[in-house]
């Protein structure tokens, strides 16, 4: 193992243990009073005392692949597999604790190169064992938990060692990196030479570049800076039945877009090994600002503006009225109708000039739209912008059942998509006798549209897994319904399979399927997520 | 037929003949005494005159397919077959002057709906007929001549009658509209409801909606407006397989975007019958101007910096000294160290506070760029800008040979790939005894990277193009081997076939291969086309 200098994310929740946060006085008193939630849940002590399934990995294969990694960058030890064996959705983070074995990969290997990872699918394809690509370990989808059953056995590529920045064009304003950098090492490689990537996702500080690529990646400052699909310029992509190697100009008419089918694939069809990614450079001003909409069909309106006519601010999200009184710390106010409004967090990067510039237009916007300004609510979303995975781990920690989940549609739609998703949540969960609380804010704009986030707090059945899953299958029929797409950017991993299906129809699927079949014949990549395997 | 309303295309050439343009005396000069052009070339007197090859179609088919379509709604006319017979290449106008008899369709179909057009792909896969989409006929690329051999006939399936505004969503700022409708048709519709689509490229007269859409075109204004695929937020698709409805939202995470594998398929995967597009308000103010730039090296590194940092204005192209000299009726200058220098386009279409803002913002950094206004510039260029076409007539008229052709690449490869291919051009020419002029312009920018648009002059040789494919095939090779796409947007058609190969390598090929296999298993839409059929 060569892997000591890796910061390893905790095993049992999100990020730096260090970092987990107690829960505010004022969130325990909603669990406790508002949605009846006691008692904590059992947490295993250690990772040692996670049970994980046997391995079926035959001793020969192992050997072929050490053959291929090296010895030195193969592992089968408890924790690697365990470290290996899930995502974050909460339904994830259940399984951890639910005391069950958890299916894991029988291998962890780390190669060191695309012609490692080239041998390693022909292997593989050859021995019919599955490969689950592994970057941060951060898919809230099930994308790292695939149905292996039919395979003999599962390895999980982990990518951390293809990190390096291979390649700086600075007139292309183009940086070449590798597919294991998780966000921060990213940008400190490109930041010292003057410039950023400026993808900053919820999940930045963990998940990995090749992450940000296979899942349709996008980050709290979308608006100014692109969707992590808009970045990627170039792509290199390892697959069973060999190399493709897209992108030789910014835009092209060369054909359908093929790195748009790498982009969304989630190691289905492929391991990207490289990827150049446009940066811009590092801005010289950064202003965030809290502003005060009278209430979120307004708030909606506004927003709906600013992306169509601009000035358009790098950061651009809006609060529903519930999840506003949450984060000005006012859960007391959850539900009144005589609510604060609508939170709006806006923001601006970019050179002083230009930041001045639209900061001018888009307050005079916002202020013709009647939203005020509130003090200090810019800096501390900022401050915490990456924080809420934290919360998460407390909150399940207290007992409470909590989950996110996102859509997107077109602005016509977008009041009807809150509604319907709305409903569906409240009405599943309360019909199981655990009313929820739900948040939403819309978290990227778009001219055509816009995506809604949503956040669901409630408390836990004896079984939260199920209770989940039938609650996410009502908010998945209501975005179907409602004209959203089953995500934004989240992903598809096994958890949205069906949802990809309802969308793109069968045909479309079939279109899926056909471009695996060509990519990896024996079907050992990922085998279950964005189709049936 | 239903077409009498149908404002034809010039049969023999571009557009409304009426608007054919003499030659400049400047230009008819440099031709006899620059390029030793000499002697008018054939143009048949009139479309009775053009040779057809004979039809194929069994007559049962024929009537099976009246059944489907409606007897009024198909012709096995002559003139219809000619009027559908070739695009708009050189290749094209010179096959139609050559007096050898021409390959065309059997039959053109003019369907009603998109249930009419997916009846006719099930018949036709079944009776396996050829089925070319065809929208404005403006192809360079020879999209309209596929290889149909190996069928039993051909059917040219003209979208005409599916010219409709299907739906208007102010909020969402989308238009729906039928793919028969011509940039100028589809401009007024969304005109008249206060808003523009904005995509304007050089064919925008005549071609359509479905094939901008299918063929990933670039509009003059894609700086500011975008390109077409990046206008496109929904496609609704006729396929031999069913039916593809595509579009949810702007952007998901929904699995790979499928609407990018339908955006650059040029009729070979299914039929475009309905598109929602983006649209702006129409711009309260329009300015365009021109610059002079020291030298075409001086201003790459100037357009490259308004496109990085802008403000980004709306139009921005950037002539070599070659075209420049040629812009400015001093061909005389062709050729000289002491150039005129370059010129430079920038436009700018807004509201009159943004316009102002980025006008100013542009000219400060072309000012310290060293450029200088060229009066009138601008003003010349907007009321020329769809001109070109018609000039390339009365060049072919005169007895010259004369084609443009397109690529891109990334800021650093620009230089390169634009001396390899000029070199190329020159080099193939010259050695067939007809030394060419070469025109080059920075023709769409980004910021990552820009395309370049070159065209050609020489005089004909007795075999024209057979000189045009071998001075082609050496600049497609100069752009491979340069690192260029072999077109930013034109497409591929049957004339890209091999380069598309080239750059996307054979499993690229493979997987456009499958994917055709599932959307059109009788591989009976634009065979050859895109792939080998």
């Amino acid at each position: 193992m060569t892997d000591t200098g890796h910061n390893e994310m905790s095993w049992a929740g999100w990020g730096d243990p260090s970092r987990a946060a107690p829960l505010p006085e004022a969130i325990a008193r909603l669990l406790s009073d508002g949605l009846g939630v006691s008692g904590a849940t059992h947490v295993p002590a250690s990772i040692s005392d996670l049970r994980l399934v046997p391995t079926r990995l035959a001793s020969e294969t192992s050997d072929e692949i050490a053959a291929v990694i090296g010895e030195a960058h193969i592992s089968g030890a408890h924790e690697q597999r365990a470290r290996h064996a899930l995502g974050r959705s909460t339904i994830d983070l259940l399984r951890l604790r639910s005391g069950e074995p958890l299916a894991a990969p029988d291998l962890v290997v780390f190669p060191g190169s695309h012609e490692e990872i080239l041998a390693l699918l022909e292997l593989c394809s050859r021995r019919r064992v599955a490969v689950v690509p592994f970057g941060g370990g951060t898919s809230v989808v099930g994308g790292l938990t695939p149905e292996v059953g039919a395979f003999a056995g599962s390895v999980a590529l982990d990518l951390r060692r293809l990190s390096g920045l291979v390649a700086f064009d600075a007139e292309s304003r183009l940086a070449t990196l590798g597919p294991g950098l998780r966000g921060p090492e990213a940008e400190a490689l490109v930041n010292e030479r003057g410039y950023t990537i400026g993808h900053f996702p919820q999940s930045f500080e963990y998940a990995t570049l090749g992450g940000f690529a296979a899942a349709r990646s996008s980050g709290q400052a979308s608006a100014g800076y692109g969707r992590f699909d808009e970045l990627v310029q170039r792509l290199r992509v390892a697959t069973p039945a060999g190399t493709l190697a897209l992108g030789r100009a910014p835009k092209s008419a060369a054909g359908p877009d093929l790195r748009q089918l790498i982009l969304g694939s989630e190691g289905a069809f492929g391991v990207i090994t490289e990827l150049s990614v446009a940066v811009r450079p590092v801005p010289a001003e950064r202003i965030y600002e809290g502003w005060l909409m009278r209430d979120f069909d307004h708030g909606i309106a506004a927003v709906a503006r600013l992306a169509q006519d601009g000035p358009a601010p790098t950061v651009l999200r809006l609060s529903d009225e519930a999840e506003t009184a949450i984060g000005l710390a006012r859960p007391d106010r959850l539900g009144q109708s005589d609510g604060e409004g609508c939170l709006a967090i806006v923001g601006w990067e970019g050179s002083t000039e230009d930041v001045l510039s639209r900061h001018e237009g888009t307050t005079r916007l916002l202020r013709a739209a009647g939203a005020a300004p509130v003090a200090g609510a810019g800096d501390q979303w900022a401050r915490g912008r990456f924080d809420a995975p934290y919360l998460r781990d407390s909150l399940l920690d207290a007992g409470a059942l909590v989950e996110t989940l996102e859509t997107a549609t077109f602005w016509s739609s977008v009041r009807g998509l809150y509604a319907a998703v709305t409903a569906a949540l409240r009405d599943s969960l309360t019909e199981q006798g655990t009313p929820p609380v739900i948040l939403c804010h819309v978290s990227h704009t778009y001219r055509s549209g816009a995506s809604l986030y949503f956040t669901v707090v409630c408390a836990q059945l004896p079984e939260p897994i199920a209770q989940w899953r039938r609650a996410k299958a009502a908010a998945s029929d209501a975005i179907l319904r409602a004209g959203g797409s089953i995500s934004h950017h989240h992903g598809v991993g096994i958890d949205h399979r069906a949802g990809l299906g309802n969308e793109i129809g069968d045909l479309g699927v079939g279109v899926l399927a056909a471009i695996k079949r060509t990519l990896d014949p024996a079907g050992i990549l990922n085998p279950g997520v964005l189709i049936e395997g």
